[in-house]
């Protein structure tokens, strides 16, 4: 399987972790999901994001669920998340991702950090304990974290640690960020690698910015594939007009907390996993909430079969 | 002019507040902001609210600009956002909002309130500074106070205190949380008028909740009217389609620090405003976030005029 | 192995996990460690908790840490801290500590918990899934979740769920809610055993305010022991005097994030365990640190003895 | 008056505001609250911190208090607390300081900022707002502000703006801040005057790292005076005594949120005040509190009577 580098582009789809009505890990979802992905055009897939539950699976579980991503992602690159509280964890985790396959890792700072300089002190001993030869996703979300990085401090810790190649970013508001870094690059900075989160919301604006490209969880990954690809291939108007189409939903499913819960929803009535079960405690959609998904999705696939039409013409 | 009561509806936008390029308070503007807002159908107006700025206004400016509004305003009802870190304060601009004309007050609880006690007990002392005959809404907003309300308290709230008789939604997620006041009031619960802010950014889905309207602060108040008035006369599917057309301006005007900038952009454009100055500290918009604003504008103005064509059809 | 219950009292030190200088488990510390505070008469330990760097420790860490206190533990008393994100986890851990003889287990609420009657939701389904049989100690440290819980919460926590017999007090500043929820019990809710935390910075007005003892880690537990012990045997002067002499330590080692490091440090100098290693990430203290408690020691110490000699005269 | 600067040195005690018991601000009481302070010894004042209810002060209240404190303080310095929404508010409030015959200004981050190149962004405003011959005190109080500065930033605003002459240090842990500030200037960078917050919890430790003095508001100022000034003169051992006979109260005092109700009541018994007011939100001393407070202070003031006649001996 090919590493993540410098310019790695296109969309590396957040994975969901499947679980059973039971709350059991779903390991046969896992199968379904990564071929439900792969089918809709992705280019790979972030697995053990905050959005895959990963803080919720024990250490075992977390490995079995990696390895049988990896597996049946065949030659489609698999970055796995591994954030841990202690050091030794995430060294261990990162290891066994790359020794499975996957094409790297991604670190969000721990919420203990405080001070700008103690973020690059945390990177500087991350990267000693992976090795040089693990590539490093950094994750800039400071809405989780509560850890607030410049621009400043990203360009430093790609500039001091060549294997940190990728930024994933969903700082809001971030598109002046995601411009600080590029304008940087024009001055001489390394190149990194962008893919953005925060659901896609601002994804249209994102990659008119200059990202690479979407790292994120919408469970309709052709409206990721459609409007990034689109847009690498030049045709920014259509890119934003399907992104606009899908507008409704991305908002509706970006919710905080609520929004993972939808998100399950969707891909299990669209046979991608089993169980829309989210680990406890976690949210639980209610019949409110499940007739406004019908309508939003109702409404959402009408608008985007009408632009599809008109696009094709 | 008459009070907010227990069934007011509608649109009360939340005012900009104008200042001169220097930062001086344009008293000016606020005549032209006024008449702007009143041609475009608002049902009220809310003022001083943190949008408006008001933690930056000293308080004789806090009061010429209640003046100016209220005697602008004419008939239109104007609800004076007062929350103040003294209670001394928050009591005393009012009374003076009330004396000038005001419809009533909105008050949000202290960032130094910690449990939902503290919260009730904050409110009941509220309720006993500015005595019994000053309509209050309640402002639900813990992603900017950090204090997080039950449902079981805002009904609270309404119960113990009768002239807390509005509620400014504004939690997120927060549309279960609107639809567990409604069916309280199905069980009994003393009815509250709910006005929802976020920027609009749930509006549609807020109102086939059961909201009352909108108190939020787009710079396009005819999309608020529309969605607002349309729903309210029972168009449920025209006022939605009306939203979804809006909303990747709406998604954009409510990132969290920038937005404030880019809607008094937009309202100096449209001539509402003398000058887009946004009080220091605070964000001021880059070329590139102009030119993308410049390109957002003109693809929803398209998307807005085609839609009314068909809606007229 | 006696259950804590409702009348529970005495010091339940919060036990430091040991690792080696390579940040590996370090069992045999933990046997030496057990044995070290069984000499200075402490009444209990609770283990796994957040000093115990329980969320560094991976799942099988935590059974076999968990397993080697309890065994060395002999009839003393274990708490197990058993917060996870998720419930299965918690679960899980819960029984597997219960089947190992512990005491009953420590819960605190999750960072994602927000008003509170999400708490008391959350509570519910945890006593659901241990069943009724595991008494579970409510931790109120709102410094470290951010979770706020009013006394009439945990007052209907301990109502509601008979299971739920114990508080861990440390909310700060926490001694009118100490007082209310021992002022509620007089007007028949039932009673809590209360134990202190915040690493004894105010236990010895905890102890006056009615708490049952310390939960909590200081380095010298005699510190503890001989504080609560004088004061539930009726010398409420002597206990404060004991409490006064240590409190530059106490304070010194109750510096958030630097103070288990500063622990560990006292713990191997005493022998109690090998060494003084934090998991990464974590403080190291530096040279000006260790001099700083060179002092503070053979001062405290100094002070403790001559008090030891008036007391005794 | 003399100006601040990178050599100042001593106590500058943070005044408390005095209320009447109707929340009025009660300007006879200034005065006898500066003879109070200058009676035991202080070096300076510093007024209108948060300590000193700023916020809750309207801002013609706050310019009677700043007058009526320098104009009783004689030839005493008196630094200005002006951190203000606006930048136009704390110009205007440290313009008003100045020309009444303040000593300087101090200016803490605004809670809005995020990362530290917006703070050093922000400070750069405020040098600039000021103009170059205001001397300015950086507060670094992250458990208030919500804003995390490096030694670095500290050390980038004081090298950029010569006007930045002093550092009011209470982030905690802080110890080791400190030391690298002071390490920093052995290097070559520019000194800046340290003086210590936090209640005066870790005085004692601040002024053996190499602090100037405090900058607190402690009930009894005789013992900031004595601890700082007996450090001054070199009797290191003599200055840690005394801050360890006091600790008791010094760390009750300190609780957050309740500690300036207890400084109010103890300014208030000792006659320096009229009434122990705190502005309404604040919290109130129950009965409990009250007779605690009692107990305390009796055991304190033997304690420190005691030492006193060992110190004379």
């Amino acid at each position: 399987m090919p590493l993540i580098d410098r310019h790695t582009s296109g969309v590396y789809v957040i994975a969901a972790t499947p679980f059973a009505d039971d709350g059991a890990l779903d390991l046969a979802s896992i199968d379904s999901l990564v071929d439900y992905y792969a089918a809709r055009g992705v280019d790979g897939m972030t697995v053990l994001g905050v959005m895959g539950e990963a803080p919720k699976l024990a250490p075992d579980e977390a490995r079995a669920a990696l390895g049988r991503f990896i597996g049946r992602a065949g030659s489609l690159p698999v970055i796995a998340g591994v954030s841990a509280a202690g050091m030794g964890a995430l060294a261990g985790l990162s290891q066994f991702a790359m020794d499975k396959g996957a094409a790297g890792v991604m670190v969000a700072p721990p919420p203990s950090l405080s001070t700008e300089d103690t973020v690059a002190g945390y990177y500087a001993a991350v990267c000693k304990a992976l090795g040089p030869d693990i590539p490093v996703c950094f994750q800039d979300y400071p809405q989780l974290t509560g850890v607030k990085v410049s621009p400043a401090t990203i360009l430093k810790l790609t500039r001091d640690h060549p294997q940190i190649v990728m930024l994933k970013h969903e700082d809001c508001p971030g598109l002046n960020k995601l411009s600080a870094v590029r304008a940087a690059e024009a001055q001489g900075s390394p190149r990194m690698s962008i893919l953005c989160g925060n659901g896609g919301l601002y994804l249209a604006q994102e990659m008119q910015r200059g990202a690479d490209g979407a790292m994120t969880g919408f469970a309709y990954p052709e409206m990721l594939v459609g409007v990034v690809h689109r847009h690498l291939k030049g045709d920014v108007d259509g890119a934003e007009d399907l992104f606009d189409a899908w507008l409704p939903l991305i908002r509706h499913e970006q919710q905080p907390g609520l929004g993972l819960a939808i998100r399950k929803e969707v891909l299990r009535r669209r046979g991608a996993i089993a169980s829309s079960a989210v680990r406890a405690p976690g949210p639980k959609l209610t019949a409110a909430d499940l007739a406004e998904l019908d309508r939003l999705i109702a409404r959402t696939e009408a608008r985007v079969a009408a632009l599809g039409e008109r696009l094709a013409a």
